[in-house]
This record gives structure tokens, sequence and C-alpha cells, in this order.
């Protein structure tokens, strides 16, 4: 494998055949009955399982863990946000680091979704929490790339840069996102005719450029989260953008379209990893064979990660 | 006490005579040697302290309390920065959630500041981690405010805003930071003359009086982070928040002067909280008679608070 993260993330998207990756948000009151079971939860339990904070990290863990045991033949990356397990405080903390350490250990290429940002001083610590291995930190195995925002300029962002240099590590600066409001501070128009958004994608691209390091394929270690909600927008940060990768995010439970997200690649199909979460890591909630009861919940999960991926290849620029 | 976050703040301010919060932002290698001795952690090790967490964690927890314990009769609040904790894994959030407490414990009004953010489904998965009181997250005391990160508009704050709500708690919500490169987001000229520090200004005067709750001295528990690092762009974010409270980092260290600061202020006097880091919690360093080595290193800090409340206290709008 080589070691810059966006190499290692295009090997593993060609040999998987999909630039496709799952997102782990789970949430206790939707896991299935057998995985709240033998955490000693009740499922349905009013008030149940918030109660206790080590069994709901123990159902978040072993949940997690099975996904990725279902998903993991099928997409090259998973991308675990940590807020659903800082939830539970230190241990959800100690259950996020124990998922991402399990799903390296499946082979597969590991995005912490933490959002982080600070002044520079601050912004350290979290890079240190997040991007750097060993017993420093008490991490033993941390992601390979983290998401991060940009509200601060790059002072916020460069200890992430540092760290994930030193390290073959990489990050995803927040550019686009995929809720309603985000035109409301993102959408706001320029002076110069552009966009916040515009503006933020060629500061990423310039930090890709001159603070990160460029791969053999031309893609940079920082990328970027561009979720393709407006399609103007999209092309135009597409274009600002070139040595980015776009984690993608918005496929699925959100509502964009195979259609949309094509918008997030380049024509020769590379530079975009598209992510699902709910409608891949609850697939058993919408069956009646293999429903949050049964023991086989896992089976709608695999298929619709299967499913995620033929519909973005069907999507894909030049293969339609 | 009244229950409404912003009217508990300036009874606060009022009671003690000074409009100042110390922030709790402590790296391992800077804590004076009793503290690290009693962790067992020996003063100036090469990679020794970051090799155990747990010990890390316990001087964080240790020094926090010992500052807590020296500047609580002379500020009505602290800040705390959860990125410091954070960095040494589970066993540092848990000693961030005990200092928390802790400080709540010694009648300090506390800012939890986490700088989080996320669409609104995983928002509100950090806004119950941080804000949320009980045994829901196990967090038995949260803060009483939180800073809050506006890059994804109104849906990534509304979720702070729901458990604030119903809590009596507050949030802060990132308008003009104090770092060298905040303008290369927060300064960008916008196309009907203002700048985008200005245009997040206007949404959150919005949030504050539409979203969150007036408190009866005009104040909304809805603030904001301002730094007067420029001041006519202080001047006019403080003219389009009336309903807002400042929290004003960068005196100190980052260089704010007193004269600056008192920009962020209405000319009664009120409307801002300064708050000062590393110059006081760090002040036994400059000191040669309580130095590092000193079992005394609490007496500069406590004299460095001091100073800190007189200093602001002296460029205080109607006190000059």
């Amino acid at each position: 494998m080589p070691t810059h993260f966006a190499d290692r993330l295009l090997t593993a998207i060609q040999r998987k055949g999909a630039p496709v990756c799952v997102g782990l948000d789970p949430l206790v009151e939707r896991l299935p009955t057998a995985v709240l079971k033998a955490c000693g939860l009740r499922p349905g339990g009013k008030g149940g399982p918030d109660k206790e904070p080590q069994r709901a990290a123990c159902a978040l863990r072993s949940f997690c863990m099975e996904v990725i045991g279902a998903v993991a033949d099928r997409v090259p990356a998973i991308k675990i946000n940590v807020a659903f397990f800082e939830r539970y405080g230190s241990t959800g903390v100690q259950a996020y680091r124990e998922v991402v350490r399990f799903a390296a250990g499946a082979e597969l290429l590991v995005i912490g979704d933490i959002k982080r940002g600070d002044i520079g001083h601050s912004s350290s610590q979290y890079a240190m929490a997040h991007l750097a291995a060993g017993a420093d930190t008490g991490f033993s195995g941390p992601p390979d790339a983290v998401t991060v925002n940009p509200y601060f300029g790059l002072d916020g962002v460069r200890p992430f840069l540092d760290v994930a240099g030193r390290t073959g590590r990489g990050l995803f600066v927040l550019v686009q996102t995929s809720n309603e409001s985000a035109a409301q501070v993102q959408g706001l128009a320029l002076s110069d005719g552009s966009t916040v958004g515009e503006a933020v994608a060629r500061l990423v691209q310039r930090w890709a450029v001159e603070e990160g390091s460029v791969g053999s394929a031309g893609y940079s270690n920082v990328g970027a989260v561009v979720s393709p909600r407006d399609l103007a927008a999209t092309d135009s940060v597409r274009a600002l953008m070139p040595n980015c990768i776009f984690l993608v995010p918005g496929f699925g439970t959100q509502g964009r379209t195979p259609e949309q997200v094509a918008h997030c690649f380049k024509a020769d199909g590379t530079g975009a990893l598209v992510t699902a979460s709910r409608s891949v890591i609850y697939a058993y909630q919408n069956q009646p064979d293999y429903g949050p009861d049964s023991e086989d919940w896992r089976i709608p999960v695999e298929r619709a990660a299967g499913e995620l991926v033929d519909s973005v290849r069907r999507a894909l620029p030049g293969t339609a």
C-alpha cells in the first residue's frame, strides 16, 4: 500500500470498484433487538438505554462492529461520527476508538467524522487526540483522516495538516454541507460575485497544494466535504478544487440522488467518495423479513451497501 | 439565583464586580512540578507525561481544581476548553467532566469551550453530551453554557438551543475569533458591503431573539464569541447584536488590550465577559519567587486573576 493518504484511498476505491463509504451514526434507540439485549438493554424501554451510558456504549460498539463486518467486502471506507459516541461520555469515547481500530483491522480506510476546529493552540490538541498514533494519547490506531471546520481559517487547520503530514494521514475540510440551512453562511454572496462556499473552496485548494502534499495521482491529502445540494455551486467548487478528493454526504436519507452526486466527480470518474449512513445502517427497519427483531438484521444492511455501490457506479461519469 | 442563563451570569458578574472569566487550557508540559509529581509524572521528562494518558489526565484535573480554588473568589466564571482534555482520550474526557462539576461546586458559572457544530441530526448528540444533565449521558453536572460553531447555519445550532432552553442554560456562537487567520473566512467582503463576521452577527442576533429566550436584563441565553482584533469590526458587531452577551477571548497572551476589549461592552458597562487563559493559569512561570518548582505556585495565579479583574475594570466604559 502507498503511504500517501490520497493514494491509499484511490487504491482502495479501485480495488473494491466503488467510490463509496458507509457512515456510522448509530442511535441506541434504532438498534436491532439482538444487539440491545446482548448489552443488557431492553428494546423500546422508555428512557432505559440512556440511563446506562456503559450499556449504550456497548450497544454502539457491537452494532458498529457487526455493520463493519457486513459491508467490509463491498466498500473501501468507513466514516465514523464521534458525536454519537461522545453522547455517552468517556465510555462512549472509548467505544469510538475501539470501533475505529476494528474498522482498520477490517482493512477499511477510516474517516473520523469529528468536525473539530479552534484557534491553533487548541486545534493542535484536537489534532493530537484524533490523528496521532501511539501511547501519546492512548489511541493505538487513529483514523486515516478526519473532518475539520474552516471557520478559523488556516490557523485552525494547520495543526491537523502537521500531524497528517507526519503520519501519512489526511483531512477533509467542510466546504458545502448537506443540511437545510447550510446556505445561511456558506451561500452568502461575496462582493466578487462568488459565495462563501466558493471562497472556502479556493482556500482549501490552496491549503491542499501549498500546505498539504499531493500524491502520485494528483490528489492532495487535504480533501473537502461537499454535498451536492445546489448543482451549479457543486460544479463550481469541483472546478475550484482540482487537487481535492470530495467526501460527499447527503446520499440516501438526506435526499441526494445519484445524478446529483455525479457532479462531485471529475470527468474520469475519480475525485469523490460518496457516503451514506442511515439508509444503509438501518436498512433492516424497512424489511418485513429481516426487521429489527430478526437475528438476521445484517442481511438487509449488506444488501443496502451493495445497492449503494451499484447506484453510485451507475451514476458515475462515463459509465451511464 | 434566577433560572435564565443570562440573568444568572449578570448577577454573578455584579456580585464579584468583574465581567471576567478565567480560561482553563492546560498543557501537561507547563504544569507546576508539585502537580506533576503528585500524579506520578516527572517534570521535563522527555516524552514522559504523554506516554501515560491516565497520569496526564490526573495532572490536568488536579491543576485545574487548584486554579479554580485560587481564583474562585475573584471571578464569576470559568471557561474550560475540552480540547486539552480530549487529547488524552476517554480518561481525559472524564477529567473534563470532573473539572466542570468541581467549578460549579465552587459557585462559578461554567462555560464548556467545545466549539462543536454538525448537521442537526449529529449536533443533537453533541448538545445532549455537553449540555444535558442527568443519567442520560452519564454527565451529572454539565456546564451552564457551551461554545458553538456557526458554519452549518441554524440547523447545527438549534439542538443546542433546544437543550439550553429546556435546562436554563446558554450558548455562545463563534462570530469573530481571536486567531491570526480569522479574517480568511470571517473577514470576507460581502456584496452588501458587510463581512461574513457581520452577517453571522446578524444571524446570531436573530437566533438570540427568535430562537433563544431574552432574560429580564434584555440579554438572550444566546451569546457570541467576539475577539476585538479589529476595532471597527467590533463596534459593528456590538451594534448588530444588542441582545447578546459577548464572550471575549484573546486578552493576555493573545495580545488584546484593555482598550480593545472595552469595545465589546455597551455604554452601560454590561454585555461582555472577558476571558484570559495562559496569562493567568501559567502566571507562576514569570515569577522568580513562586515559580513552577515552588509549592506556592498558586500565589501568582491568584494575583494574576486579581490583576486581570483590575485591568478590565479600569477599561470599562464609564469607569475610566
